[in-house]
């Protein structure tokens, strides 16, 4: 069926409308018309190509929320009218022990993304939420509550998930002493997740001008990470630190924070500078990575927000504004998520 | 008590012949007559300051091996005549969390270690086992079985509980595949421990002529880290690996032949060149630290070293053999531990 989208046409030229076919709908299938798509910082390394793995044209977007259309004969899970949110995936094997244990996005024969993976059924690539409809395994689609403000939940699909999973895996729990670094569109979550847990929250930030944002979001204390002396004052006092800077950085002074045996889980896909042992062993701890998160977490994850009443502050733009979006997101002018609302697109 | 010994009496000159007073046997010390003290790679670091902290001279040794010849009036672990050992600590506060859960390597207000650290007793610097005798609180001293080689039980002081400890932590059990990575004093123990344990141990290293020797020490595989085709033959297949490496290199490569959610341990306080949060991402890996072992579990080592009957490779040398020890050291040229036979030093 023909589909409208924006899409990045090669590593140095700005995104611009693109016209495709999506599939028709399948047993299993749900169709869905796109509502709000977030705008997610790998989109923009996706349409650069910054990892080398992007093939053009790129129609990025895996934060997307919108409502059923169509459903295919065999699916149980959804009906028409029901609002509905697709992450970062759309399919896995099913069969390996990583998709038997929930976490498809470790799936042993790699997980087809929503965008950019090759796509089994229509060829060529996947193509993702900067477009108005999209045709997902039900498998694959999310239920999102009526409560929630709907453009507001589309950052958790991506920027939600990515750290309530780490929260969740590494048992953050009432009364803990939690450390988010960096306040951005995953740490700003992050702030608010760790929250909702109970925990007592520490924005960790180089910028002493965030720090009434991050008590608004929900943050107990601020650790401005230049200042030393806090930094020692803080010094072995983390029961768990989630590290959401999404660009090259010494981990090494962040080290000394933790208590004995704890762990900094990191969700930022980036180098680690000039990182020495010595942290690691003093106190036998731990540095881990955590990538988005399955299925069930993250239909977990959105119950979990809309029990608590958790969204994303978001900025809406219209699909045309993607490029000014895109820049301003490079300047980290934007609190805390750009969101597409996608009858610009649909009006265009 | 007059001890003689040799020390480091600065940076860039030899270890030399070296007098000074111990302390005399309080009410709760332990008197050894020292009969060998292996040589570990951080004698050097300090002997040459190259962690900036030695405060010259400084006698080296933490892994001792002697005899009781005296106890204090409130001693009850130990009777003259014992076969004992001393680690690399000799006192810790034993009222901080870490000492009261037998962790006294990570002392909330540090521990005292065998050489360089201040001596609460006589002042100045503690002084290691590079000596013809030592006094240690009986808290700190270890029993030794005589069913083992006295001279080759020396190293497990150091290199065999910095070994045994992670994999103990991280639960090795039969039937695990444990990747060694790195076949010095430290990996050596390592793969003993490992196979002792009922793993399916793979010795990793950059030198193919390494093969045989870990193969009796125990491997049963080999792997060589420069073949890239091996490496991604053992893709996503560990369960744990100990990475013993000494010097700073490059701990990427490594990262794929994790499980999902599994842990490289590094015992080696080294940079760990170029990390990049990919390999950690991908699977929800884990980098993590371990430093020796608390007495409690140093204590459980040598027991399960004398059920295995396990000791460590070595070579033994005179004290005033020292320094041509340290430059074959420095050339990796000794399987797999040098050990002084302090009697050498005693004839002097």
């Amino acid at each position: 069926m023909n589909t409208k989208a924006y899409a990045a046409y090669s590593t140095d030229k700005p995104l611009a409308p693109f016209t495709f076919n999506r599939r028709e709908v399948g047993p299993l299938d749900v169709k869905i018309d796109i509502t709000y798509c977030g705008v997610c910082h790998s989109d923009i390394h996706m349409a650069h190509n910054d990892w080398g793995m992007s093939v053009y044209p790129v129609v990025p977007g895996h934060e997307i929320i919108g409502r059923v259309t169509e459903v295919g004969k065999k699916v149980t899970a959804f009906k028409k009218g029901d609002l509905v949110g697709v992450g970062c995936m759309v399919d896995s094997c099913r069969e390996c022990s990583a998709c038997k244990d929930d976490l498809e996005q470790f799936c042993e024969k790699g997980m087809t993304m929503t965008y950019g993976s090759p796509d089994p059924i229509m060829g060529g690539m996947t193509h993702g939420g900067y477009s108005d409809k999209i045709v997902v395994d039900e498998k694959f689609v999310l239920r999102v509550s009526e409560k929630l403000d709907e453009k507001a939940v589309a950052p958790l699909l991506c920027a939600g998930i990515t750290t309530y999973s780490p929260l969740r895996h590494w048992e953050v729990k009432k009364g803990d002493k939690v450390g988010v670094i960096g306040l951005g569109g995953l740490g700003h979550m992050g702030v608010k997740f760790a929250a909702a847990m109970g925990a007592h929250v520490v924005m960790i930030t180089t910028s002493p001008n965030k720090a009434a944002d991050a008590k608004r979001l929900g943050a107990h204390e601020v650790l401005i990470s230049k200042d030393a002396d806090a930094m020692a004052a803080h010094a072995g006092t983390f029961d768990f630190l989630l590290n959401t800077v999404p660009v090259g950085h010494d981990i090494n002074p962040y080290m000394p924070l933790l208590k004995r045996d704890a762990t900094m889980a990191i969700v930022g896909a980036t180098p680690l500078e000039n990182t020495h042992s010595f942290g690691l062993i003093m106190g036998r701890k731990s540095i881990a990575g955590s990538l988005i998160g399955g299925i069930k977490e993250t239909q977990e994850m959105l119950d979990f927000c809309a029990e608590h009443n958790i969204v994303s502050d978001v900025e809406v733009i219209d699909m045309q504004d993607i490029n000014t979006a895109y820049d301003r997101i490079m300047k980290s002018d934007v609190k805390y998520r750009f969101v597409i609302d996608m009858q610009s697109l649909k009006n265009a």
